[in-house]
């Protein structure tokens, strides 16, 4: 079968593979919509381990073609959404409380783009499909279940993480689409005052419609300028969302945050860059900051959840969809797109 | 000066009392509009310990006309809203992660209903002025300020308890002012659906307007009918809040919240009432549902953090108000209002 | 095979049943070291939905004897404990933070207890092997391990979902076997004054070994002598562990914990018994006392984590170990011995 | 009077000041044992903010001789120990559940090291008296007390941030004083294997003493060569606490901790350090690893529950102590100790 995918690092392209086989427990599934993400391209820029002849994307919903003997929930015909992260719920690290996912080692539920081939294909293989898929409800369009997959449980993940009490103020520095739902995700948490840090329009005018009460740019500016900028808005800051930006950024959030505040990390950084923590501004070691590596939670329930609250109104997340493609041989324009990151984008998502 | 409390057990009217003294801590407020609750009629009836000769009222705002040589935040003229509850800070029991607000005994920080005269009154004293006050900002209106003194806190503390997660479905039992608030703090916690139990018109459009996916009467059901009810509606119930109704009303939450789910009361029983516990719904002991009894928490940064709520859009609690009484003598109608319930409100204020 | 059970609702006796077939993700075990459980006795005597012709028994240690072909950590000759709650874990229900382990419906994941053929038999059929099984580990004998399996979690769940903070006054009322464990758990939960309140010398000896500061006898005492009784012991109770009694416990508990409080409940309580909750040592709902209804947290990598707390010596749970009987046929008077508790008994075992 | 402290950045001495005013909420204390800590050494070496003219010394026991007109607990005569982070409780900052104690700014709090006179003096001042004192009960020396004004509470807060679980595997790294209290608090949190990671032998003694299940030299170790070696020694480390150790401790702690784990720091970092985060052992931001940086909580009602921890037997923090010293005069020798770390002391303690 076609895929679409990466030889080696820096060299991407269409790949034929083998059609996946369905163990007992598992399924099969026809993507219909895939979206591109950021993390693919970096994948394919060689950030994390190095891979050869694998297909990416991890964001889909489609139709389910066939289901392994032991698979209860789930049969062919079924229109389902695929979570980016599929844990072995087997293995004996899902059975934490803390970090409901994770399964073997870092990211190792993050099958997709880790250890097998993703879904920018003719098909798909899911592990555990009655723990790993969740059925597209009434009233929920595929293309909002599409954003389901990983934009929305990231971005409100990452609000989660800062465990926002009412009314506290938020800053979320990085504003694209996982950003923009770490937005969302404050403002259904019960944040107050919620400030964007961002660096396009299009971007910005988004953060404003999800519950931003205010932007700042990010463009041009240093570390220690941003920080500044954003303190003259508001005096305390009680949580920072980092959802984008380079290994400044991070710095800028502790920077920020008020003693006792937490800095909620998702944000995929460069494996060349180089963190370095600003040893004044976390007290020495002592200012009560928290600093948390969020990680996006997996399977088909957490997923289903997502889905109800976007049945229900709560949150809208194809605002994000700016550019839709159709066909299975607009994959590569749109992974062109997802790299490139022209003015007006935010999510392109193809038709297959 | 002129209060309106009550005599004695049953027997409620003016009363005549000195002005308060201000402590080195202390603030002397005169309330602009006050607000009478449900528990001022409660304890007026004898529900709680019986007090004498006492000044009722918990809820208002107001200007302050004195501090003490100590207070440092306020100073006379400041606009202030004045939170129900007003811990000792400097007691042990406040030091505690779990339950800010607590200071001694049960409901020893609900000083207005408990322990000294209340609000409705030419002038209130409030202890520790420096933590238990809150300006109120540019953006919110007294109004809305004084529904965050109690109907506010209360509701969203009832939500908050529940300890909701993204997409719950979660089940209000009682839609009086403060159940309403919970409404909405359940939506501000990221809930999905939201079924609103209530028995009259004005209570079910309000709670639809706040977020509720939908209504039930709970009017003329016996608890067993009731708890089908909400089962033929939601086949699983994540999260139960109880902010109204007699004894059964809790039953019929231990009733339909799932295994593993949890009960949050924010109700205030009739000491007369028996409330029995339904054994095989809560699973003999071990279907890990807990029951959670919350407490309005105190203090005025818990305040404040609910004006940057009011402030930046999240929710306006001013549509709880149906009925706004003119001056002073307006308080025995407000407060027989209260005890009346009539169709048509849900909370009177009174501008003194 | 032969197994040792009920044939009805109050007829207990030895059985005759095929041996159970091993599905692709499962085990058989056959159990070495079995224990009889107060829950057992109950089962039998039909507090839960009565049950035909079912095995009985849910603490085992043993030796595995097949694996289904999915099954990837465990193989024939394996020495294993088996939890006595062993999950589905690809049903939706586990997949959530607060409740690691529910896997359907209220006690679903018991299935020894519930659903299925139990472990006083000559094989033991055990679902998701990979998941629901723990291998012994050198430093921790077999008998040890057996007592890992349902006294010592369950009683170490009640001390972690009582929230204990260091240094906090707890008192756990009932010690059986599950409650001495819950005060070993207080105390491994960094408790200052732990009181225990039993009613035989036996318990109360172990009670003060396992670390209790003092013990209180309830024999003879009604609920209110019991929490005055208790409150001369200490003035301020911070957390209540309720290990058994009957309804009455419960509110007994709710009597003495400070408001703030929590009463964590481990007890399994007669479904013909009438709680009813002290409402006006609730607070009238609004004494910010929680009571949390826990379970006992199921799964293989759980029970893992409790063999390392007894490797390292942090806990003797064979202490609990009074009587120790000896062949297959010794299971009717085992189970007898947990029926009628003599004096000297705490915990009987069975080598089959 | 007479006391202890910097004249200005690396210029220890006696200093020569008034006699400290007793404010209406405060009290004067006597103190007649303190211990100095390394943090009054960095400090007066010029790691935090620099000060002048400033008596330093933050752990005491002492007498009550005056009481401010509003204090209610105390009197003089009063035998007491005064925690070293004495909060202003009725600031805003502190009505928080995540961080009690938090007043103002970045350690405002902590008074006696960052902003004024501490207690090596012949007279100390403690702030709201009432909140910030806790007296010694009988059956805790006044040296054990000594231990839980600073070493005790840092130290089991490192434990209770790590947030371990029963069985859970801890690696202390840093074992002075507060590490050991670390290596105690682990244990009396449920720890399974505790590693500790010293340089000297009368820690890693003392470690095994505490309940370390084995220790690890640091010395002449490179971060890389440190992580293999205790990775060697553990396959899987859940949680990290830092307590002591250069800026390559926290990336050592990084490193080893597992996917979804936590790095609980209590350390304080020279701020010349430059702290690199190992962002490939982060998971390029993605691992869901917990950073957090803890601060000592303070107020008299969390003192003196370490006090009740002392009192029933759970630790013994006198053992912490190596040198006693006696007599005023001793101090500048007791401070010494403390910066030179000979090879057989823990911790000195000064009567004076």
């Amino acid at each position: 079968m076609r895929g679409f995918g990466m030889r080696s690092v820096g060299n991407i392209g269409w790949l034929e593979k083998p059609e996946p086989q369905c163990g007992p427990l598992d399924a099969i599934v026809r993507p219909t919509i895939v979206a591109p993400c950021t993390s693919d391209v970096r994948v394919a820029q060689g950030w994390a381990s190095p891979r050869t002849d694998r297909i990416l994307g991890h964001e889909a919903v489609g139709e389910v073609v066939e289901v392994g003997e032991l698979v209860t929930r789930f049969r062919p015909g079924d229109l389902v959404a695929v979570p980016c992260v599929t844990p072995d719920w087997l293995a004996p690290g899902v059975q934490r409380p803390r970090t409901i996912g994770h399964d073997t080692e870092e990211e190792g539920s993050f099958k997709f783009v880790g250890y097998k081939d993703g879904v920018m294909a003719e098909l798909a293989h899911v592990n555990q499909a009655d723990a790993n898929l969740a059925l597209i409800p009434d009233g929920v369009t595929p293309e909002a279940a599409l954003m389901a997959t990983d934009m929305m449980p990231t971005g409100l993940r990452g609000a989660e993480a800062a465990d926002i009490s009412f009314g506290e103020t938020v800053v979320v520095i990085g504003i694209g689409p996982v950003g923009l739902m770490a937005v969302a995700g404050s403002v259904l948490r019960g944040a107050g005052r919620v400030v964007a840090v961002g660096g396009r329009d299009v971007t910005c005018d988004l953060a404003l419609e999800y519950g931003a009460t205010e932007t700042v740019r990010h463009a041009g500016r240093s570390a220690d300028d941003l920080a500044s900028r954003i303190r003259q808005c508001v005096s305390e800051v009680d949580k920072v969302i980092v959802a984008g930006g380079d290994a400044a950024a991070l710095a800028t959030a502790v920077r920020i945050v008020k003693a006792g505040g937490v800095v909620s990390n998702i944000n995929f950084y460069d494996q060349a860059a180089s963190l370095t923590m600003p040893l004044v501004d976390w007290g020495l070691g002592m200012a009560d900051k928290d600093i948390r590596g969020s990680f996006c939670p997996g399977g088909g329930a957490q997923l289903g959840r997502l889905l109800e609250l976007i049945k229900h109104g709560r949150v809208d997340p194809t605002k994000l969809i700016t550019h839709k493609l159709k066909g299975f041989d607009a994959l590569p324009e749109a992974f062109d797109l997802m790299a490139e990151k022209p003015p007006d984008l935010i999510k392109p998502i193809v038709y297959l």
